[in-house]
């Protein structure tokens, strides 16, 4: 991780090896349909469908948990500025907005990013599969959580 | 719709016929792992993994894009904090932040929803199918979504 004093005099997050980082700064090509001072939204490459954008906050943090809360409701406020614009543009009948965070969960970029995916009736993105809880055990896992959260 | 005027004396949007403002009212039985005066959070019934939590803002709106900016942040706040306490719960070792916008998208319950899904190494919830662009097309979507952001 390097740290640089950017214009503003406000720390910069920056990582030398990340491809997003390089194409916030201009290293790396990339079809951007928006950008502010804060956050930055591009056309993934790889589209489920096509119109399907990147939204990420231009400092540098691996992981969605990592990004300070006042970045994250600007980020969030951008992700649906994109997701607006995207569905319009695609002329979609619906979107998901999603995020991964970490390799078990898909996360592919060590940059924070969320997905924002145009959908269209019957493109055959499917919906995940379900589980079940054993009698009991949907109670244990709401105690785990709300411990944390009281 | 109907509209029903709150102890607070502001308009509280309530939707006689959904499953998720039934209950917010208790009118359903419900995990409740997290709830403020905006938001609420409990189990997926049909978890992906257990610890599966949806996070909704108590007002009905069907869409995401309905819901507005201000309630916008204060949810996106509430889905951050219930992530926070999932993975700390289920020991994780990622999450995805995930919402189905319409009936293509995957929305089956008329009320937005954030899921927050912990993820586990090897757990085979697969990551989606990835398309391609023709030559020339990556740009023609560029134009399109950025003409409803500038």
């Amino acid at each position: 991780m390097a740290i640089f004093l950017n214009e503003e005099a406000t720390f910069k997050r920056v990582e030398s090896d990340c491809i997003f980082c390089k194409i916030i700064q201009g290293k790396i090509p990339s079809f951007k349909v928006y950008e502010d001072d804060k956050t930055l939204a591009f056309l993934d490459i790889g589209p489920v469908n096509k119109g399907h954008a990147l939204v990420i906050p231009k400092e540098h943090y691996e992981l969605y948990m990592d990004v300070p809360e006042n970045l994250l409701l600007v980020w969030m406020a951008s992700v649906r500025k994109v997701a607006k614009a995207v569905m319009k543009a695609t002329n979609s009948d619906g979107l998901n907005i999603s995020l991964s965070m970490g390799k078990a969960a898909g996360q592919t970029v060590n940059h924070a990013h969320f997905h924002v995916i145009p959908r269209f009736e019957g493109d055959g993105f499917r919906h995940w599969p379900q589980g079940k809880y054993g009698e009991g055990e949907a109670l244990r896992y709401v105690d785990k959580i709300k411990a944390d959260l009281e």
